[in-house]
């Protein structure tokens, strides 16, 4: 488990949230997506309409603990962080379903991205099939 | 964006796949997830039954072309990398939604997942709530 793995983003996120806020506060939000222009022909073929998986980095976390409270609430029992989706992880890793709502060159408009603005975004890919 | 985002791998698929193969090869497979000893606090709530997503690295891919045939089949016409789940890619990042068969100490049973022996995990999370 030595060796590591490196990304380079393929773009930022651009959204009205600049502090970290609870999921409910995404509900419905509309964001940007800006690539960079030079990965535009992998956009080819993504419809206004169609669901897509966001992979980004929790660029303005700073470390984690492996049991945490489910939301901070220190109300409810402590879980391992692979059992929560909180941002405090060892490989601070966010995934979120969007819609499309819009292309235009490099720039994707969608609806229901949790990201802060300045999310640096790692891939787009379309949502799997149901699990086996 | 111009850095980069550097992760550890939190763990390594052991599997019957040795070489790349369509999807299909992978349908109901049966893996095990060896997580590093060191996280397993990490695993706790995680149940028997359960779904999880698996974040991992696809390891043995290199290069990616942005704009590819879907499946290599060159009947099929050209799409963008971003609406295909080629594992050719910018950031060669692979998802699967599994399911949780057995946790053992550091090792889960896994049913679906579709990678390689050998592949470096990064993380481990429930599914999340439907798209907005």
């Amino acid at each position: 488990m030595a060796e590591v793995v490196t990304y380079r983003p393929i773009g930022r996120v651009e959204s009205g949230f600049h502090e970290p806020a609870p999921p409910e506060a995404f509900e419905g939000a509309i964001s940007r997506i800006v690539l960079d222009p030079t990965l535009v022909p992998g956009l080819e073929g993504i419809e206004p309409g169609q669901e897509l998986v966001v992979v980004f980095h929790f660029h303005r976390v700073q470390g984690y603990e492996l049991r945490q409270h489910p939301r901070a609430d220190p109300a409810r029992p402590l879980r391992g962080v692979f059992a929560l989706r909180s941002p405090r992880r060892p490989n601070p890793i966010g995934l979120t379903t969007v819609q499309v709502l819009a292309i235009d060159g490099n720039v994707l408009t969608v609806r229901g991205l949790d990201a802060l603005d300045g999310t640096p975004v790692l891939d787009l890919k379309p949502p799997g099939p149901p699990s086996a």
